[in-house]
């Protein structure tokens, strides 16, 4: 039972966290796993501008984890909800014959008409990112081939993602962005989502991408495409954010706000077919963002 | 983003049902399970006397499901929810390679000071409960042995249950209870959790007990005890209330709400080690509830 925060809205979302497609246990600890289900919703949160203040913890449990492991995962939720204010209020546990499902639900708060929204783009806008791309896919990809240096910056972030909480909640209230939607399906997919609910198009600039510099290191030294790879890789909690071509309250947000950094990487166009990548003068197709599912449909 | 209703207090919980542990697929349709997710957390909200508000979905989902399977699974649950007057604001979807697993959080209101706990009942209280017991339970091993007679009371207690919200709202709102809870995990866990809670302990009259008819019948033909039955099977629905002796207060709810019946089965008493069912004259100890797990610890 909770005491809604007086004069605010409530902002509720959910995501969660499955064994084998967002984790793999051998390459995050129970802790990564608690701080990551936890995250993800705080950066759906940042997104809107609302300020996290409660989360609801639904555990469906493999009967082989041990308990410590249990334990030690909710002990990582729980000191990244201490970190960022979040009561955790309840939750439910239930087994599974399957892999392990860590799904949260969070609720914040924010003043009324101050909350963000991916339809809010228009022609001319100027698309911001904050922080590094890639960084989480190259992660992934060290691990995947056998890398277990803790220190790299793209294995951090693979397995503990830091929600862009301040940030967002800092643009909201000031009104310095139109849209913004988080990175969690990467880059690619936020742009023609945010595109899409705008109705607009978007012309991104592949030299000012801010990709990782260990990613853009493991993919060039691979023969592979940085700049795609960046685009396409999951797992970046950054703020995608859509500002009016002047900008000056989120030059004032970026006052306030110094970490992390943000970059101008576009702009939003007039032609809501036009989704461009522009690299050394010529234009190609924004690539696709992750994708969850390949959709079928059956006749029954 | 929501609007929090006006000088009420928010309820939020959230509950999981899985395939294999909830509910197979063999034995209920997309649309049963869709209607069984929402239902299980509108029975949580029912039990502490919140009006429910909304709800958001977060569907696991195997990659084989056709999609139109999971329109049928939203569709039973939509249709649920617009049978309570709750909005279905939103969710997410992830892809599993293990079983679905449909996880719903539920919003509702209350007065302040109205909302029930499983902590408040007193010695001498009278233990109530509503509708029939031990039908899901009896409906599910009918089930399983292969009968399908959806005309079956017991079958469609399994398939599609239906919380108890215009009883444990009206109880709340008329003070008339001072401790309840849902019987999702039976009766005889139920009663332990609520005597735990508050400190007290239970007698209860196995003859009083409202066993559903079917169930009685169909254990009793199988030389089983239909009572321990009855107390042990989970995904009862319905609500067990702690109501002081006199009981003038749910009188007044009996008249305003009839369906579905209620009945004393027996009382909470002082001493708290007491967990007793008096059969015959005789007394037994309370059988335990439905157990999601056997409790493990690994030394690591």
């Amino acid at each position: 039972v909770l005491a809604p925060v007086r004069n605010e809205r409530l902002v509720v979302t959910t995501d969660a966290v499955v064994e084998g497609v967002h984790f793999n246990c051998a390459y995050s600890t129970p802790a990564d796993i608690g701080h990551k289900a936890l995250s993800v919703n705080l950066s759906d949160l940042a997104a809107m501008g609302a300020v996290p203040r409660w989360a609801l913890l639904s555990l469906v449990l493999p009967g082989s984890w041990p308990v410590a492991d249990v334990e030690d995962l909710v002990d990582g939720l729980s000191a990244q909800a201490g970190r960022h204010g979040v009561s955790v209020v309840g939750g439910n546990i239930t087994r599974t014959d399957g892999p392990l499902v860590v799904d949260v639900t969070a609720g914040g708060s924010v003043q009324s008409r101050r909350w963000l929204t991916r339809s809010g783009a228009r022609a001319g806008d100027a698309i911001w990112v904050s922080g590094t791309l890639g960084g989480a896919a190259a992660g992934l990809e060290m691990l995947r081939s056998g890398i277990r240096e803790s220190a790299s910056a793209c294995i951090a972030r693979h397995r503990r993602p830091e929600p862009r909480v301040r940030l967002g909640v800092t643009v909201g209230r000031a009104r310095a962005a139109r849209a913004a939607m988080d990175l969690s399906d990467g880059l690619a997919d936020a742009l023609r989502q945010v595109a899409a609910a705008s109705g607009v198009g978007v012309r991104v600039d592949a030299e000012a991408l801010p990709i990782e510099p260990g990613a853009r290191e493991w993919w060039t030294s691979r023969g592979g495409d940085a700049v795609l790879a960046a685009l396409a890789g999951g797992d970046d909690y950054e703020l995608l954010l859509a500002v009016p071509a002047k900008g000056g309250r989120l030059r004032s947000v970026r006052r306030h706000v110094a970490d992390p950094p943000l970059t101008q990487i576009g702009t939003f166009t007039k032609d809501a077919r036009e989704l461009v990548l522009v690299r050394a003068g010529n234009e190609e197709a924004l690539p696709k963002g992750y994708e969850h599912f390949e959709l079928r449909t059956e006749i029954r």
